[in-house]
């Protein structure tokens, strides 16, 4: 029987968890917050005190935590990953982090004797309830061939995209085509308002024409209805278009729309508006328009 | 039996006409090129000599000519629609043009005894054959009502969205929401070929997330191709662009990523891309990415 | 003696008018709202109660008027500048138009016996209270040298561009100038602001470099003490800029920059911002960067 | 008498050593490849064989290396200034680099017993030759006046701006204005071309208003002639807009145009134009606008 380190318990990673156990796989998990530990237990996992006993035994580890420099503390030092995990064992970073930095991440584990695979998600927290998620995954063929039982028990369509740090790269150019399919429906909407049409049946007949995406089907009613509440917040939104903006830069590619786009994230965000929902970029676009938003958006601010 | 009345019988027209006769309505058609007035007459329709002759005992009266002004020019004047056609006969106008040009035309439309729609179509060339076209439509629900079957005959999705111009501002949004879709796609696409990652895969999986659209579905691999060939060309996304811009200018709403993929795909047809397919703005990110097209495009040119 | 005719004695023709008065012309004056006719007429000139009547007798004829159809409005018809003026008169439009109805207007001109120029100014109030302004002339050569003596009373630099219509294309060319530099010094100043930078002192020394611009010197300080009292007011620069806007994408020229500070600019008049001077970017890029402004915007707002 | 040690003598620093030995300092040189020493040696300076022998016996230590991680390289480690300097020396960097790696420089100099001053320049390589150069200060305003004599000696223009890392913030500023300054020239210009204007002649009436700059008095002309020479190199301007716009996102402030002129440098760059001079963004404009260059641009091209 296979087992199964989880660090990292949060929003996405505890329910990836317990579906780890769901599937038959022994889990051992942890996480700063020890009462994330105790969901799992509830969940019928094993608690692990720290990184080093969570990994100690496992086939795989996984890790699902916020940002690169996460991953470097987790796998990185004498008590980490690498430090602890038995030789052989299969790592899979599913966070969503720097390409660069999980090439880099790749070789030190390969270092110390690991395999590894980056292995990103997209699908938001209903992806990782109903063991839903969409992977991208980067390292050797034979590797994700190993890792698919596991995966197989988060997501549903999970590709292999390519060497080491392939699947930070494409889901890096998800953030970026999420972010501006948001945008551009967010000016459509807001233009359909200011000439009175019937939003609603628009949105219906732009949906099923060439206009039509997903970011239409889940998140247009809400822009009509104004209701921002997250979903997948414009703070984490910004942190990847940090990303995909740095390695666009790093490669020479030219990203004229994910430019401008990254401005105007980065706008609600300086403004207090990272804790609303990404499709919130539709408050920017409506208050650019001298349009505000009719008392309508009563969500909660946060700071960024 | 209803008769209609068919002005514009080109890349769009014809086989809208043709399906006319197929669902059993007399069809009058008129085109200034007589070849193609000929190819209505083989599947079935009658032709006419001018515009008068083609309306006089019509029902319903469509047009589908290029721009604003062959609206204009087709449906005023001494020999035109307005002038010919019949108290009460029911004017659509299917062409993709100005929203305001649409109000003006329902307004003198009105006065000269006729009831007026705006009713353009999304589904290209492959939509028109099958008869399965989205159709956006202005102007009274009761007149919407009495052109269902007519409309029926040629689309799919039909949807009534507000007064008259409210079909074109629709069409404008969906134009919109399309050029940037695809832009945002090519620097997608050639951020990811720049990283060396298995772009297949990568679209494969970009689909089945936040991600997905009708964009990537039909013209992502054509893109991994430097497949270019219209479909719908940069020209014509071009005048549309135009109308939206202005439009969205007229009522100060704020389209910061429609007015930077206008920029691009003017400069695509400034340079005489206009001849592509409009996934043809890869050409463009490929080469402000000193990534060229590696000889692959193959398409004819054409002059703007 | 010279006679002189004016038409539009607003903020800008009102002292120009005078300014011509002092030069030793004989300058018959008409304006909609006769107490700005009642001001020329203390300042020595001569009240006209109608265009036609200030035309009559005129040499040479000047219109200073806000927008293009009012010249087409003041220099038509029947009791218009063309139909009311001796034959071989000069009529030099001081007013900022777009460049296509200068064309036309030049022509209609010519056809009804007068020599034309489009001779739009820069300089603002200031300079026409100064007789300083500069003013870019397009038309006949040989007209230009017979305008001269009269242009010379109004303004200090006078330059002939090239046929008729190139003036208001330089005139164009100088609100997109104006507008992008503006806008960037406003970024340069919140970015400086947010550092913590002493920000007089960084204007000094970016003022003697690279970096320094008519721009920076008679508006920076203005931006650092958030005064935006007009000046140049940003709903007139918001015309200004779609009428180069529509003439680049006329004649097929990129200006992403262009494109993208029309957006920003729009964004302020839709806004109710379109009184405050051009300066007034900064109150924007200020609260994109949630730094609002401090208290310190007490100008008053007008509708746009 | 005031012994400075120079390290770093290229196409800046060369000159600028020679301008402090004609002050009168003692000038004592660094530079990887010996050839730049040897011209110190023959302007009256003295030439050393390493950084901690060039800086031992130094008061004020210069530093003119290409980017941040040169000065990081140069300061650090077991033979470099700030173990190698003695007490109470006076180090000021005058590269171009990231504020904040200036900021930890400083801290570090700090620590080593050192003062520290970033203090980069404006005016390129006829500024060094001339000692004409402006340089923006950070640092603690003594140590600003005791550098004083010997910044003097190599510039015109010396302001304090603020504390530790200012001097870089300022120069950030500063290459965010002149690369939109240059890029809305280039806009113009094409755009003037476009419709037959006069270009010299409308130059000369743009420089004397609002859009007047140094960029258009300097740079102009060879823009119309397409006279692209360095001057200053595309390459060199494209790390300088990594800077800012990686330090606007830290601080949150919204730079649109210095995100969409970075894109466009960047593309630029991408494409092999590194090595044109920064006007060389006219070429780009250009060709966008479907224009080219007209067989004109005869520079050579370098890698980016």
């Amino acid at each position: 029987m296979t087992t199964v380190a989880f660090i990292g318990l949060g929003i996405m990673g505890g329910p990836m968890a317990a579906n780890l156990v769901k599937a038959g796989f022994e889990v051992a998990g942890y996480n700063r917050s020890p009462d994330k530990v105790a969901a799992l237990v509830d969940a019928g996992g094993r608690g692990a005190d720290s990184v080093a006993e969570a990994v100690r035994d496992a086939d795989v580890i996984i890790t699902m935590v916020p940002d690169s420099p996460d991953v470097e503390a987790v796998t990185g030092g004498d008590d980490g990953v690498f430090a602890s995990a038995r030789s052989g064992a299969l790592y899979v970073d599913m966070s969503t982090i720097r390409p660069d930095v999980a090439v880099r991440v790749a070789e030190a584990g390969r270092k110390a004797g690991l395999r590894v695979l980056d292995a990103p998600v997209s699908g938001g927290e209903a992806g990782a309830i109903e063991a839903s998620l969409s992977i991208m995954v980067g390292g050797e063929p034979g590797d994700f061939e190993d890792a698919r039982p596991v995966l197989e028990a988060v997501g549903k369509t999970i590709v292999h995209v390519g060497p080491a740090g392939s699947g930070q790269t494409v889901k890096a150019a998800n953030q970026l085509i999420v972010a501006v399919n948001i945008e551009v429906l967010a000016e459509a909407v807001v233009f359909l308002e200011a000439y009175g049409v019937d939003t609603k049946a628009a949105l219906e007949v732009l949906g099923g024409g060439l206009a039509g995406s997903t970011v239409l089907n889940r998140k247009g009613t809400n822009m009509l209805d104004r209701q921002f509440k997250p979903g997948f917040r414009l703070a984490l939104h910004h942190k990847d278009l940090g990303i995909v903006t740095s390695a666009a830069r790093e490669a020479g590619v030219a990203i004229p729309l994910g430019a401008v786009v990254a401005q105007l994230v980065g706008a609600l965000v300086a403004r207090g508006d990272g804790g609303l929902d990404h499709s919130g970029l539709l408050k920017l676009v409506a208050e650019l328009s001298g349009r505000g938003l009719s008392g309508r958006d009563t969500e909660t601010k946060e700071e960024s």
